[in-house]
Order: structure tokens, then C-alpha cells, then sequence
């Protein structure tokens, strides 16, 4: 199997360019506090980023000391604008279908992947090869699309009879494609389990560190109050593990 | 806070004897055989059930071979049914409420936990001190209702417009009491999340081994067709960890 490149695609890539997290970088996406938290220090690292888009996390590796970044992503639209936004000698960027991930054996220290495994097809192709890339007590921090919002067959919350707001979940252990509109029809999603997750990372020698389900703090509520039913249903799964 | 004892409430009590978990004893229980694979060995092994209820899972340890067996739960009237039940001498049961959990250090290899965690108010407490009971290496295997199971305001299927079956899922990120009847009136329950249960492991010093988001089997749905909703959001959650 070959990961969709949707990112390619014309008007995808029109619209994800839109997002705050496209146009303002980490800040702009409200998770990124989080995910921050759960990394190690990234000061003399050597770091990889497994779905690197525009290379926001790349630059910010460099800004925090990091030794060295390879970044990698399909899309060779978004990687031509991360080459040109980075100005680090110590940041190279590589095209590769992480479907097909292909590493040099513990080279890394710490990897990242935000918001890209959910487009994966061959999670433990990717596990396994990222496991042998990293060094003994290597780290591995990464967000997902949390699986109770790729589950439903309606992704869309819903008025209950009697007021309330609910997420009309169905489908969560039938595990597999889902297609939904985001920028541009047919955008091909894996949903997984947590469990999934979890037994993935063992299988291929993590020990689970961290799992956060997250959703948006009463300070970012009260600031973009439509985040508000992002807590009936978290939004982002995020994990830290390490390389044991 | 103490944990609520409807278990020791009559009609709730009598209620509960009638299903087939409580008739039938483990092979009763529709996900038994997945918590039986999480489990290692028993044979040897200082055994200790949290919530043992009337005690069938005590007396298939002695039967597989246990060194001893001590079983604890918060009510006198399973207890009682419990003591009655079993000949083996090497299996006790004691009266203890779980949010109070006291047990000598580094006295079991193995504990087992079966749909009582989501009673208990002190999760934290629960788990310290189970840490300190189990040796090095010791086995932790419990299940819980799903969180997905125990977050809405109202845990029920609905239809939706479209004819499919969706489970109005709110209220995950709000942990904390939740209050439903079920046999009885006024049964509460802690709904917590996934990343909750798997924090609070971790810092209690235990090593996640496998988390299982249990549903029917599709040769358990055709034996129960009524169970193939179950498919659509898990009913339990199921962990196994080890003391480190």
C-alpha cells in the first residue's frame, strides 16, 4: 500500500495552507503546549520528523539546540516551501512515503510525528523501521487524530433531544479507511484504536512514557469559545514512548 | 471519601446475582477469555483479587494452580456468598474498601481487578498501594467500563436520522462522578479516560504490558446478535501492567 498525497493535491493544499497552524506555525495550533511538554530536550539532539509539512518543527529543533534535522514528508509541495523558509545548514529535508519508511540504523535521538500517522496504512512497517533508526532510550512523541474523531460513519456533533451536544459515535472497532471532505472530497484517513496505538508501540519495543487525550484548556475556551465541545470528544491523541 | 457499597443494597444485590457473570462465574462473562490471555501464569503465585466479588475468580486461580489466594471486597453479603462457595484453604477474603487499600508490602506476584476500578474515588491511593504489595515484576491485569462507556450524560444507543445505530457519546474530558441506575437506583460510578487510567499506572511506578479495548467477537455476536452494537463503542477496557 502507498499513502494517499493529498497534500499535493492543488486545493488541499490551498486550504491547509489557510489553517492557523499553517500560517502561524506551532503557536498556531492549540495542542502544540502540550506536545512541547512531552518532549525531551532537543539540545544537542539529532532529530527526525516524521511528516514534517512546512517544516515548522524542524526550524523550531534548530532554535532549541538540536545537532542536526532530517525532516520527511510526501509531500513535495510542502517540502519545497520548507526548504525555502529554513536557512539552518543543519536541517535537511527528504521526500519519502513513511508507508516505506527507510532510516539509517540509531541515528536519531528523539522523533516526531504531529497529526501525520492517522494517513499511514503499514503503522508497524513504520514502527519498526523507527524503532531501529532510533538509539537505545531514544524518544518517539507524537500526535494523532484521536480515534473517537475518526471513527464515526457522520463525523459531525449532532443536538441531542434534550439540548445537549453529542458526537454520534459508531464504529469505533471496525478499524480501516475512512473517507471524509477536508479541503477537498476523498481525503483518506486509517482510523485505529488507542489500543492499536498502544500495542503497536510494544510490539515494535516502546515503553510507553505519556498518553494525553487532549482537548482545549478553559483559557483557550474562553478565548476561541467554539472550542467549547472539543472536550465532549478530545480531538488529539498524543503519546510519548521511548526506544527500550 | 468512601466508596459507595451498593453492592450490599438488596434489591441491587439481587439484581446482580441474576446475570450470567454472577450464574455462570468467569466463562459467564462475555470478555473473560481476553483477560484470562493477559494474565500470566498463576501457577506458584500469590494471588490477590481487587473486588472479588463472590469469588470465582479466586477459586479458578487455586485451580490453576495458585499458591495462595487472598480475595478483598467492600461488601459483607458477596463476601459471605464467596466464603460459602469456597472449599480450598488457601484462598482468604477480607473486607476492605479499595479507596483504603492497605495490604504488606511486596506480598503478591500477581493482582486482578474485574470491573471495579470505576467504583473508586482515590485511583492514586489505589494504585500506590498496590505498588507496594506487588514484588518487582509483579502482574497487574484489571478491566473497567470504557471510558467511551461511562462519559455520556445519557449512556444509551439512539438512531440516528440516517438508520444508523450511534452511541451519543459527551462529557469525556469532564472526569468525575457519574450516577445511573442499574439494578438500583442512584449507582454511582468515576468515569475517568484512557489517558487517566494509563498516567496514573506510570506513575505508580507500573510498565504498560497491553491495553485491550474489549468488544463481542463476531462467533460471540452470531451465538448474541443483541451484541453487535457493542462493536460500535467498546464496553471495557482492559490493562495489563507490571510493577517495575
Amino acid at each position: 500500500m502507498v499513502a494517499q498525497n493529498i497534500y499535493d493535491d492543488e486545493s488541499f493544499f490551498a486550504g491547509y495552507s489557510t489553517l492557523p497552524r499553517s500560517v502561524q506555525g506551532l503557536g498556531g495550533a492549540p495542542e502544540w503546549s502540550t506536545l512541547r511538554n512531552l518532549l525531551p530536550s532537543t539540545a544537542e539532539r539529532r532529530i527526525v520528523d516524521l511528516g514534517c509539512g512546512f517544516g515548522w518543527f524542524c526550524r523550531w529543533a534548530v532554535e532549541n539546540g538540536a545537532a542536526s534535522v532530517l525532516g520527511i514528508d510526501l509531500s513535495e509541495r510542502m517540502l519545497s516551501r520548507a526548504r525555502a523558509d529554513t536557512r539552518a545548514g543543519n536541517v535537511v529535508y527528504e521526500q519519502q512515503d513513511l508507508d516505506r519508511l527507510a532510516l539509517a540504523p540509531a541515528a536519531f535521538d528523539v522523533a516526531y510525528s504531529a497529526l501525520t500517522l492517522h494517513y499511514l496504512t503499514d503503522l508497524s512497517h513504520f514502527l519498526g523501521a523507527l524503532a531501529g533508526a532510533l538509539v537505545p532510550g531514544g524518544v518517539f512523541v507524537f500526535s494523532v487524530e484521536h480515534p473517537i474523531f475518526t471513527a464515526p460513519t457522520n463525523p459531525a456533533f449532532v443536538a441531542a433531544d434534550d439540548g445537549t451536544v453529542v458526537w454520534p459515535l459508531d464504529g469505533y472497532l471496525a478499524e480501516g479507511e475512512r473517507v471524509t471532505e477536508w479541503f477537498a472530497p476523498g481525503v483518506i484517513k486509517q482510523h485505529r484504536t488507542i489500543a492499536t496505538y498502544v500495542s503497536a508501540l510494544i510490539a515494535a519495543a516502546f515503553a510507553i512514557d505519556d498518553l494525553v487525550e487532549w482537548g482545549p484548556t478553559a483559557e483557550q475556551i474562553a478565548a476561541v469559545p467554539d472550542w467549547a465541545a472539543e472536550r465532549e470528544r478530545p480531538p488529539f491523541l498524543l503519546i510519548r514512548a521511548h526506544r527500550q
